[in-house]
């Protein structure tokens, strides 16, 4: 036994009543965890993220206004901060957001939410990465990491399929394995493997027809078995709606509390919950404490507020993403006398952040009308719309298009208004506000040097008026330094490095999940299977706006020195070499995808699997090298019930969009050697294909020769009919001697595999 | 007791021993039913249709020819015939196929199969019959009408859901009920209720996971509880793989035998088979012979061969799409002194039927050439390619240019060889092969006055050429009397009158069910639900080249006089004025489509629920009545597992194609009054839009004002969150009071609806 006291001995759940640990399975209140107070137990306060902390002043009661919060730092929200593929800024954002928790006394943020953008309709796609799993989980993964690294916890969420809005806290998402393993689930086990979240949130949606914080498959068999989770899950608020089933599912805390600790008490005395269960359950909760108590224990900090200003406005230059730049009309020299018109309630009235649990109390607040006179710049200004969808105002309309005709160049806000998108309810059009569109129409007619700036928390179509515009900045959601960020590019402080997270479509209807959203009769049906965003733009040839991975650059850039080298059987790592060929110091960001060759199953064409974003002073070049693992090359089998890597060439492809790509090059994999054993259901194709049934086929043949089996047929059509055929089928080709064939069959394979 | 012996007393089940009734179920060999001779029940002949008598001459033993087969009538197969939209023709059709039958002592044709046309690329639509299930199922009803009248059995197959070739076998479709019951499942639903077939087929593949074979959902409690069907089931060739399973879903007869009769009697006796089943599915059988019984005992009957090629050659005339006609190139005067250029080994070479099971020997063929022969006109004829997909023979195409040079016009045969679309097979374009388009673009260059004739089982793209013709005719397969058939129009004796049953896509990834096709291991997934077709082309806005019920007259039609008519709460009957506003006798066809309003499902834009072919004469008008029944106006609701019919507005819309709608008629219904009761589960949203609800609501308000009830949030964001919430989940809103509220709720309910 120890003789030291330097380690305090935290409570265990053996020194717990039944009594005890069933109060530790749901909240004290809306936002704080239940303390066991005599036993050392604190009630740790949880609150509300993603993108900045959301501390309620009405934090210990239940809550009736969102808006009501202690200030803190807003970053750009996720769809902002996916657009910067930059995972040590999206860290960096973490580690202050984690200080300003501590300040707070925060034990845990919730966030970040990495569901899959499967619809750009869907009404959190703002607070959401990508529609690619791959970036929404090695971006988000900072995030956790980030705020971690302070001794404070996140919440990774909502686990999972929660695409949209639409009767959320009902619909079961029906949704195959193979669409779950390889788009709804890998962001989360991503983080989960490499970061370990203190907890995860469970969604209020079904998935295939269980609530997800009754899902044992989920909670357990995947989460914790498979991926080896080793913190906490929490319900949605709200989710947990039978604390018996959701405990033995795996769910440790209910949130915000039902009161009904009792029933967790009553189901442990009468067999129903498993009391190991429950103390694993238990025991979770109390650790999640300990590893909460150092953090929690600091008194009187405070964080830099203009110092998170700082990082909040770097991460806003990284987020806005240039999709078109006519003529060089941006950057604007600030020194070139150029008379500058700024159009657009979204200038002097930001839209900077969503609607509903997100909704931080800022700081700070720079608008770009602020960020010009920080800078001295002078710029005439008319707000031409009111930021709702309102019918347009004519004389705003009149004044605007004064304001434009005589400038050199017009910087245009257009944008979606707040009560266009929010947690809550999904939007039913891509389209901005006709008014604004008619708006850019008339001073476009005017004054064709244009340069739309784009405030929106999801994609908006910008094929319906792209023609009117010489310039787009797609700025998204830029949190409270904005408007300083957005100056920066505009004026070449910085040039736009951002690249899209999610394709922008020509029309909502060319998204194949149209044909199945929002659902009805409380389901929806992924019936697109893997084929979302990218993966069925460019699988199927289809024309987009802008592609996943698009965005450009104030310098230009050269890829070269292309090379893969395998690195084991089922591994290969990717060189290249990028060259900055103009003379302004930027970023590109190099993405690899691989597309696989002749497959199994039906594949997208390419899914991105690595990229880095390198920084280039003017004509410097830089080498990187990703490392593609097996899960790289590999898709969910549900006839495995695995991945599955096969055999055979693939091709590497580094690029700049998911269109745009400068070298491919092939590699040949040994494959994962698996394979299913023949039986009487393998079609006498099948036999004929596999390397022992071959030798069983071979067999057939001379015993038909021989006249000891019926011969097989030789016309083209019966043998067609012949090779599709299970094998215990074969009686129907060649009547009742079709029996003994097959049971010959099956024994020569015995013999040949036993 | 009866005196008489008018009435022979044929056997029932109550006459046979165990071993009697077990040998029943299954066939006598490959192509006949089992016998009891000295019980008086004969084993009576089956065998393959559906366009025709295919007869094997093997057909006592098992089959390795498919075209080794007695002559008999070759009709256009499905897809052609199904462009007739002719009921009544179809019905001859099928009275002389009967007829036939009569002769070769055949008791049951197989067909016809009225799978729907999920895919253009699926190997068997050429024996289908459209993308829409209302005109596969009131076309192919005649089929059934016209051979039974004969006292001959027709088998309606392959029920259900096989729409692919790939796998077929094993193949589990994966199909939501809402897509089962509005697509796959109409056609058959409508022929069992309107025709009682004597037999239906089921098919090989799974339908979410059963065998079709041992599905007694399928078999017994959707085709005899639900719909009323009296006949009998048997299985496709080589379907059945467990015959006590089977034989409990419902299915009564095993094909081809596999000589397992036992399994039956051993289950019987140790209860795996309840006897009444059996007693049931044997009974069947024998009132299948005694259904037949007087068709097969005449003897020496012989069908009038020319006769009956004139029914096929007239259901050619009628299965011709005219797609194209510029400069009304179409119809040549024969007289005309016009120099006639033919090139295309399709016209001296047709290409008639479809390959695999339904390949008939014909009793006659004339092929184009022939046709121009017997009517004494000449053309110069040219092959231009070899009927396969070998590359493109030079010395063919210089002779074809040649040809087609100096002729004033080009009737070219373009289309599928054999080897392109088969049964057993599905194909991978929907282009016809690339030498013959080189071809016709030689040929074009020379000479722009080409007329394309297309033969071709499924659909083929006609965009990457169609600029390269003034005139298209899709003629399908026409059966035997084709060539006779396409002179007859193209020398105008017949005005085309063909419509499209299907869409023809501009590109086969333009197919939603490309996204889930031909599937995968082992299962494939209907991920576009009941947006199958112009159900998904039109809904969605999307680019075809030739909308469904599309086609080309020689004369010219106005639709006017369009009323629509209320005929009972939830039905009405559409008239409408057709006139022929030319000098050509020629046929219209007038369809009805309903376009539900604003509907609690995504529902198709609108659905063909009606149609008539009216033939008129120059200058002649006709007006016709099209009933809609409740089931016009219904989707299937998964909530209510029913058909269901919602209150309100609905556009009845009367056209000659999905894409040409001469009129729409607004009908407000009074709905069926389903509704559901209010629970926990429903949101607070839906007790506000309940009557009785919204009263209970009421009543929250008031408690809430005295102080009995907690106070509801009353800012936007919050009632968005309240209305969109289960009432279970008051308390994530309210606290613990949240609690009281919702029993509050269920209480006052309880008392309101009692």
């Amino acid at each position: 036994m120890s003789e030291t006291n330097a380690t305090p001995t935290y409570p265990s759940v053996k020194d717990l009543t039944l009594e005890e640990k069933a109060s530790l399975t749901s909240g004290g209140d809306a936002w704080h965890l239940q303390s066991v107070e005599h036993k050392g137990i604190p009630g740790y306060m949880i609150t509300d993220g993603p993108h900045g902390l959301r501390k309620s002043l009405a934090s210990n009661t239940s809550e009736t206004d969102l808006n009501d919060s202690v200030p803190a730092t807003c970053f750009p929200p996720a769809a902002g901060l996916s657009s910067s593929w930059n995972p040590a800024l999206i860290r960096k954002v973490g580690e202050v957001m984690g200080e300003e928790c501590v300040q707070e006394k925060v034990a845990v943020i919730l966030g970040p939410g990495v569901n899959i953008k499967r619809n750009p309709l869907g009404g959190r796609c703002f607070e959401y990465w990508s529609e690619d799993p791959y970036l929404a989980g090695h971006e988000a993964v900072g995030i956790v990491e980030g705020v971690q690294s302070k001794g404070v916890g996140t919440s990774l969420k909502h686990f999972a399929a929660n695409n949209q809005e639409t009767d959320r806290l009902r619909v079961d998402a029906r949704i195959s394995q193979r669409a779950l393993r390889e788009i709804y689930l890998p962001a989360f086990e991503h983080i989960v493997k490499t970061a370990q979240p203190w907890t995860i949130m469970c969604s209020y949606n079904r998935i295939n027809g269980v609530h997800s914080a009754q899902n044992h498959w989920l909670l357990t068999d995947v989460l914790r078995d498979e991926w080896g989770f080793k913190g906490i899950v929490m319900s949605d608020w709200g989710a947990d709606h039978d604390r018996v089933a959701s405990l033995n599912a795996g769910l440790n805390l209910e949130m915000p509390p039902s009161y009904t600790d009792d029933q967790i008490v009553y189901a442990a005395r009468d067999g129903r919950i498993d009391p190991a269960q429950l103390d694993r359950m238990a025991q979770g909760m109390i650790d999640l404490t300990n590893k909460a108590r150092a953090a929690m224990s600091i008194d009187g900090y405070r964080f830099d507020v203009d110092a998170h200003d700082e990082v909040a406005r770097q991460a806003a230059v990284e987020s806005i993403v240039m999709l078109k730049n006519e003529d060089a009309i941006l950057p604007i020299d600030p020194a070139g006398g150029k008379k500058l018109a700024v159009i657009g309630e979204f200038a002097r009235t930001p839209r900077y952040q969503g609607g509903g649990s997100s909704h931080i109390t800022p700081t700070k607040m720079t608008s770009f009308l602020d960020a010009l006179d920080e800078r001295g710049i002078k710029a005439d200004f008319a707000p031409g719309f009111t930021l709702d969808l309102a019918p347009a105002d004519s004389a705003l309309t009149l004044e605007a298009v004064e304001t434009a005709r005589d400038a050199d160049v017009v910087l245009m806000f257009l944008g979606l208004p707040e009560e266009a998108e929010s947690e809550g309810f999904d939007r039913t059009t891509l389209d901005i506000p006709a008014k604004q569109i008619e708006l850019l129409r008339q001073v476009a007619a005017e004054n064709p040097n244009v340069v739309v700036v784009l405030s929106n928390g999801s994609v908006v179509t910008v094929h319906p008026w792209a023609d009117a515009s010489k310039s787009i900045l797609e700025s998204w959601l830029l949190g409270q330094a904005g408007g300083r960020a957005l100056a920066d590019v505009v004026f070449g402080e910085a040039s736009p490095s951002g690249k899209l997270a999610q394709s922008i479509p020509m029309d909502i209807n060319d998204d194949p999940s149209m044909l199945n959203w929002p659902g009805e009769e409380g389901h929806v049906d992924y019936g697109e299977g893997v084929f979302v965003g990218y993966r069925y733009y460019d699988t199927y040839n289809k024309a987009v706006d802008y592609p996943f991975g698009y965005g450009l650059s104030y310098a230009t850039f050269e890829i070269g020195d292309v090379a893969v080298a395998k690195t084991g059987a089922n591994t290969a790592s990717v060189t290249a070499t990028v060259t900055n060929t103009s003379d302004t110091p930027a970023a590109e960001t190099v993405q690899v995808y691989v597309a696989p060759g002749k497959a199994d199953v039906a594949r997208p064409v390419h899914e991105l699997k690595g990229f880095e974003k390198v920084f280039l002073g003017a004509g410097e070049s830089k080498t990187v090298t990703i490392e593609l693992n097996e899960r790289a090359f590999a898709y969910w089998s549900e006839k495995y019930n695995d991945w599955h890597v096969e055999a055979g060439e693939y091709t590497v492809e580094v690029g700049v969009s998911s269109r745009d790509i400068a070298a491919s090059i092939a590699v040949t994999l040994d494959g994962d050697g698996k394979s299913m054993p023949l039986n009487e259901w393998s079609t006498f194709g099948e036999w004929s294909a596999d390397p022992v049934g071959a030798k069983v086929v071979e067999a057939v043949g001379a015993a038909g020769e021989r006249g000891d089996m019926p011969k097989l047929p030789d016309n083209d059509m019966m043998r067609l009919f012949l090779n599709s055929m299970p094998i215990n089928s074969l009686p129907t080709l060649l009547g009742e001697s079709g029996k003994d064939l097959t049971a010959f069959m099956l024994d020569e394979y015995a013999a040949l595999t036993k």
